[in-house]
């Protein structure tokens, strides 16, 4: 099943995304991060009777446009490590980002007029559904909701500017989230999976999920034991080698470029850049 | 004026600390968030017939226990970043903390069970009024709505797993923030108010606020560029140097210890360290 938030006639929506309309399922539940929480209990049976909102009159919001933490990983490649001249390390690289920098499927993508430096990161994204606090490896699997494309967009001037990266990644609308979340059972094995992020039709990052150093149970282990886990949770788990900052000469996303990040079976999503 | 969020019969309220009570203005706003953002409208005309809470028969939360956002600032005293080794930098160092973090006065800072690297950094937060972006030195000071006393307490090997300090600065209960916020007017000129950290009574680190590297403007004016700033944040402005974590042998804070940080004027926020 596929879920994602959207704006139709001013109002603010969640449901399910069929073949050429959303199921509006705000009746249930006010937001998809509450229909998370709820383990989507009652959407089967609220799905006959649920209104439908045709493609085109609807647009996309980031997936959870609120979620109390957006943990992001970074380095999780071995070429993206290599590519920065990072060390190896033993724990995952960990930073954050506030909801505010976030956007959804089809938005711009914002060039802040204080920096042109503006990277593409191609990355899955997983959404917590059952909370927890030091989640053993064997559990972790079953605390995922959802999965969903991410482009971890990084104003690279502004991350440099000290060994912190928090300022570069956390532009308005540079964090691109969608165009929605695909349950588990969906989805399926992911480790052969191809994530492709293609700038203006080509492509600039390929990898498969297997590739990553650290996989999604290590991930979730390693982010509950600092943190307590909660429905809506967002975990972005890392890009791939082949960022735009590390080509030669650098390679900065300009207003009109269009980017797409594709995971296979998953689905793509679509920014275009615009100046602020 | 001096706010308040607290706890008192299962309830979470907030008000004005007074002499020897809290005047439960939540009757007016359903946070002291949400007072902010109102610039405290009607706080006057209510405070005559608030009720009051006497001192015993409430507890402190985090003053602001549902911050948008909580922006930390690193190495903003020079006998700090001497201390760690770090190089000197254009810009501040930025990092986050996840509301759930936070603790308030009196509450029990929690050395969790996968680390005892429990270090205290005394610090002076100011709490956000005004929304903006890309706000001018001229206008920075006219966005504070208030000061408090922050504890940002760092679980130092966490910090350290990789070159990002999100994990070491996020563990559950080690974010002290308190007792209460104090308004621009009433606190008067800082930058001759010390800053004390005490353990165990024992002074730690020392400090006044003229001896910032990048001042409360140069660090409004730097957030507002990468974010939108929105009433009830907080930017945390650093710590002096005396940290635990670089004294022969390192000092780390151990359940039953009692820390303080005391900011002249401002008042005295405590609290213990127990074992998770």
């Amino acid at each position: 099943m596929k879920f994602a938030t959207v704006r139709s006639d001013n109002r603010t929506l969640w449901g399910v995304i069929e073949d050429s309309a959303l199921a509006d399922l705000s009746a249930l539940y006010p937001s998809l991060r509450d229909a998370v929480e709820a383990d989507f209990a009652g959407v089967d049976e609220a799905l006959a009777d649920a209104p439908r909102i045709a493609f085109g009159a609807f647009s996309y919001l980031p997936v959870i446009p609120n979620p109390d933490k957006i943990i992001c990983v970074g380095l999780n490649y071995e070429n993206h490590r290599k590519e920065t001249g990072r060390k190896e390390v033993a724990q995952p690289t960990i930073f954050s980002r506030f909801a505010n920098s976030q956007l959804g499927h089809d938005e711009a993508i914002v060039m802040p007029k204080v920096s042109s430096d503006l990277d593409y990161e191609g990355e899955l994204a997983i959404v917590i559904g059952k909370p927890g606090r030091y989640i053993t490896r064997e559990d972790a699997m079953s605390h995922i909701a959802g999965y969903a494309c991410y482009n971890d967009g990084s104003l690279r001037d502004y991350q440099w500017h000290t060994h912190q990266f928090t300022p570069g990644k956390n532009f308005p609308a540079t964090g691109a989230f969608g165009p929605y979340m695909m349950t588990p059972d969906e989805l399926g094995p992911l480790a052969e999976l191809t994530l492709s992020t293609r700038l203006n039709g080509e492509v600039m990052q390929q990898a498969q999920f297997k590739d990553m150093i650290f996989d999604l149970p290590d991930l979730i282990v390693y982010c509950s034991e600092f943190t307590e886990l909660v429905p809506g949770d967002v975990i972005v788990t890392g890009t791939p080698g082949g960022v735009g900052a590390k080509r030669t000469p650098p390679l900065w996303m300009k207003p009109g470029d269009v980017v797409e990040i594709e995971i296979e079976r998953l689905g793509t999503l679509r920014n275009t850049i615009i100046a602020e």
